[in-house]
């Protein structure tokens, strides 16, 4: 589920408080350029500081949202806009970019599975600005890890571009993790399908409607995101090098690929709805043909059956020698003349 | 229930009249700037005049429709135009910016639920010119009160700023109110869910349509709301201050933001609707299923049962020593047989 | 319903001929200015002519479409294209703004309840030229009767504007006349959705659609309109004084709102269908459970009935002294267990 | 049906060869001014040449695609483009305009009821250059009579235009021919609606699909034949006349409002289904009413009537003088009680 | 069913590894001009060069995604983009066009039916720049045959255009190849349409849900293969000919014509849903009838005979001689009463 939070209505704008039950912040500092890389934890935010010259890219990284005073003091120190500090807070925004004078913040959302398969998206805010990339997530766990590796072993490339280039790695990142949801999702789809086709049961209704609402969150996740990497590609404060568009670029198509698969899976899951009721409505027309043709072969008969069990002084059929065989043979007569009728009828 | 009034046809615009049984306009007066604060009811409305030199903030509320004569007098004094009075007195208009030459005349809802948890909506209509801001009311509570407080004790920001800063405090007043009721009905939704899986009553149908009645109004409100903020942001009149526009775009984001959420639990509900029939379909279907299988294997036993109920002078079996276990173990048989049956066709 | 007349394939453009069945034309002139007003019936189409320096408004008024030839001379007398007096003949155009060289030409269409309670539409047709306006309608009846009570008495205002502002001030009219309508529609929707709450009917399926296809209807007049009200206010033919255009905006507006109302309440009738099934489907449920419950207990008691009521010569129970009363134990027990399996189940 | 041939996969452009079962091309010639008209069969293709001045409209009709090869000299001898050629041979193209250097190409369809009432639809291909309309219909048969009747006849305006003036004409009475359609379809619509209600057979359910397909079809033709009208009163080849742009704006306008006709009936036809779901849901729900209500009557009393028929040797109430009269008034009561309970829940 | 792979998340952009279970690529180059031509297969693609003067066209085609390492060296010899290859690599890219400094990157996707009647997709990507054209495919086997017979035969035209010329004759190839599958398609679809109302199986069901998913995927290709088309026709790179913008019109064309079709048949399989369900219900609804029929009047029948079954001492009517005759003939009548009631309520 989507965790969301918002401004108290009336609350003056710009107001920094963390949310219930937040964890307490880790700082990291991840600094690096062509030659050399460095990474530590960082105790206080006053250890923190932009890259004078640029030369060396700059990656604070806060995991958790526990500590407001300590966001205030950051966007003091790095220029930080208060109205995204507290969007940083209030977490359930829609992904977006604000282009503020001198810095682009960015929300976007990674999702994962925890460990009760369930779907977790998980705010992550940006600042991009001249000498830092401050990144702000809601917890320590992170998708960050394999962009990390990178810039770790990786000399060369990765190490040799800006901040703005770190900024499209991490995006990157948090794009493509949507690929392997969404082939988990894929693979329920079918088994459901399967499952629908075979037996429709209460339970398939059920995994139903929570495909449904998991690929209502995904869309609502992706198709702003997907508007953030357009903005960010067309984006023209200078912060991004245009040598990082054309990633920026590769970027959006996967985005829109991954747009692409959702509202397929929509179209999908719609489909299956349909297929259910009609599924169901197929084998409750199976069942009542049953039981029609039942009742109506042995109605008759029993009826006939009772007819001759009535005690009435005088009731000629009943003395003759061959009554019983007479009624026997009328019966199966009803009987065979039914049931050729409803072969006719294709109900058997 | 958006409560509507409109123009009569063929009368003249501009006409002025107020709706039945509204309540006597309460006047009041709240008047600022950096230092001080004055807050105070008006007797008339001869009181108001714009604030000369626009160095104080003078914002006058009059809440409640009832004095169609006080609106007029109040247009002449502060020259607002006809069409838009008229607006102010014909509840139930969409959210709207008209810009006129020399103010600006917005139209809004607020919500709340009342006493019966019903939503209830209200119009707010708001002038903004250069030396003043007016809002009208359809009755005297409102959802300002926070925005007031901040007034009264905050010194700095918020009292340093114009007109147009307490006018896109009073939107975003307004727009932030539908997080609360979004919030609420996330729950309705939520639980209406997990009842229609456990028991689909005529009850949970009738919550339902209750519910897609709010989205719609919610809808139909937030829309247009957006529009207006937009084109707020926009402005070229001069009556914004550029400073503002970061806070507008920000409050264009929770209108943005609302909107999604609406459209997502408007899907939400259209799928709560398959999921009834679904629920409906499926226990249909098992209830005939017991139907069948309890017809299917009596109704022919009994017909059995029936024939040597008959009373013919000459049936031989009935003679027979073994003739009654030899039935009883005619009808275990079928009845098993038909059992195994069923147990294949899955039916029990 | 909207009544409809085509062109026949392949006939000339600008071909004239009045409809089957269309009433005779009564002619009417209003001429005015600020000081004075007069009013009468003109005899024949040869005592109207344009105003000469516009200083006075002349608005003629046609109602009936029976003398093609009249409309021909009028157009030849006043430059009206011949496509467009087509036009005004072949009724069941769709609302739209046309600007000819020197006059504009619109069609609209006014909609009022019949003495059968059944909405009727009726095309007008209306000319706006230097120094005339001409109106054609299909029946004498219309909905302009407020504006010329205005124009008989209002001194003023009403009267001291040109033929833009009577133009503006009929489409108002018309414009206007949808919101009583709708608020009748509105009535007829919540009456319904009581209805099919309570009790499912034929009849109310038959309203249903009856709703829809009026708000077909509307919405189909109701879209053309607003683009007609959208054009009108951007027009650049000097047809339109700049001072009306405050007021075109303002009915535009009007238009928007009868629009938005209009889907609103398509949503809610669509919402009714899935109500009505919805409904049925559940008392279909509910019927068929107490078919079941009831059979599922009495046949198999039945059953054991018949069993001893068979006649073998050799049945050991019948002639226990205590058989009859162990058979009805037997059959209390079978009933008490079913009934505590349906109570299980949820279906008692 | 449409009729629909396509472009062998990888197959040169401008590939010329005769649908299969393609009739014989008829050629005919029709030459006028203001004073002169001349009609008159071709044998070849060779006495057709453009009309050196324009100042005499040259169109040449060829109706039948069974000679590819006059084609192929036909596009020398005129200049035409062999994809546009290409499109003439495989009929099924979307209505389109194509601009080549120096003529246009256009393709539209035809409709009629053939002699079994279904819709066909032929595809007419134009060529309009400096001097020049080519025609290629599928078959001889076409919906062109009355213009030539016109020409033939009618001196002045229609004869006294150019090339561009008798193309708006041809495709005038091709746009046009929609509406007696039309017509037809919505004679049908109500014809079924009533029906439907009335009593829902399957019968209802294949004709509404067939107008489902029909009306599909139509608009998958109105809608390129909207652009294709919108696209040549916009043209800027010169190849149009100023002065017949009126006239291409009118034909427009009749395109727009056929397409909302269609657009209508598609709504209704929708509606329709779920009328008919919902007429049978209804009746289904009448039946099983019947059903529940006799069954739950009579199979309470069966079984009493059963267990005073079993042959205890025992059963006390038997033997009492008023055993039967207390059993009848018994299973009255039962019988009564059931009918009140029945009408309170509306049943019966 | 396409196939897809995607990007790990977090890996570094331009990765280059095969597929798993990737085919060993197969190398073949096709050269000529107007007057020769070659084809030969290349064994190592240091054989291959771009053309250096552009005068004779050079086709690689590299048939087989299993040596990335041969992509790598392929793409660093003409200048490839590392994130195109790695598109080339990564399949299930969505259609699209990538315009690189230097060369357009083209993805597309063939489709064919295999052995199994399966509809196989297989992405094609295509480089073109100054003086080469590379195809890269999954497989060998391909739908360019008919090209490169057309190269292979056709002297003059084919031969005597450029690169350019060559990368649409084989979009066109692709795009052509969609319309065969859409007429099994639509084959198949009438079929089941057909089956639907004739007798509604649940094969029916499982067909038209693989209709559906079919649909869907031509769809997905469909729409972005048909704005690859058009941005390629509005290229302005300089490597598109102007005098090959006609054919890729011509071939953009048939893109959309493609997309209607699909467009009609998933509108046309929605029906068949809503036709499915009803044709269903109106089944259920006539076996229905049957059984409440037969019910009606056998249950009262049989519960007469149950009566006069029972065996109490004292029953008066059994003991008169007219007894049994009555009985028959009461049964008779409300037989007869009952069958006439459902004759009038047409249920039989």
């Amino acid at each position: 589920m989507l965790r969301s939070r918002y401004h108290a209505p009336g609350a003056p704008p710009g107001t920094l408080a963390s949310p219930p039950q937040a964890s307490k912040p880790v700082l990291t500092l991840i600094e690096y350029d062509r030659e050399t890389f460095e990474e530590r934890a960082l105790d206080t935010i006053d250890d923190a500081l932009p890259s004078r010259d640029g030369a060396r890219v700059r990656w604070i990284n806060v995991a958790g949202l526990g500590d407001a005073d300590l966001l205030r003091r950051l966007g003091e120190r790095f220029g930080l806009h208060p109205l995204a500090l507290e969007d940083v807070l209030h977490v359930g925004q829609r992904p977006k970019l604000e282009a503020y004078s001198d810095h682009l913040f960015m929300v976007t959302w990674m999702m994962y599975f925890d460990d009760d398969r369930q779907l977790v998206f998980e705010q992550v805010s940006m600042f991009l600005g001249k000498g830092f990339l401050i990144t702000v997530l809601e917890d320590p766990g992170d998708v960050f890890e394999p962009v990390r590796e990178r810039l770790r072993h990786g000399r060369g490339f990765a190490r040799s571009r800006g901040h703005d280039y770190l900024a499209y790695a991490l995006l990157d990142a948090v794009v493509d993790q949507v690929f392997p949801v969404l082939e988990s999702l894929g693979e329920s789809l079918e088994q459901l399908e399967d499952e629908l086709l075979e037996r429709p049961t209460r339970g398939c209704l059920l995994e139903l409607h929570d495909l449904k609402r998991t690929l209502l969150q995904l869309r609502r996740t992706a198709w702003p995101q997907r508007d953030l990497l357009n903005a960010l590609s067309r984006d023209d404060t200078g912060l991004i090098d245009r040598g990082t568009h054309v990633f920026l670029r590769d970027c959006y198509d996967h985005a829109i690929r991954s747009l692409e698969m959702i509202e397929g899976y929509r179209e999908l899951t719609a489909g299956l709805n349909d297929l259910y009721l009609s599924s169901v409505s197929h084998r409750t027309n199976e069942i009542i043909r049953v039981l029609t043709v039942v009742t109506t072969i042995f109605i008759p008969l029993t009826f006939i059956a009772g007819v001759y069990g009535m005690n009435f002084d005088i009731m000629p059929e009943l003395r003759q020698p061959w009554g019983y065989f007479a009624c026997v043979g009328l019966m199966a007569t009803i009987a065979g003349g039914l049931l050729v009728v409803f072969r006719k009828k294709g109900w058997i």
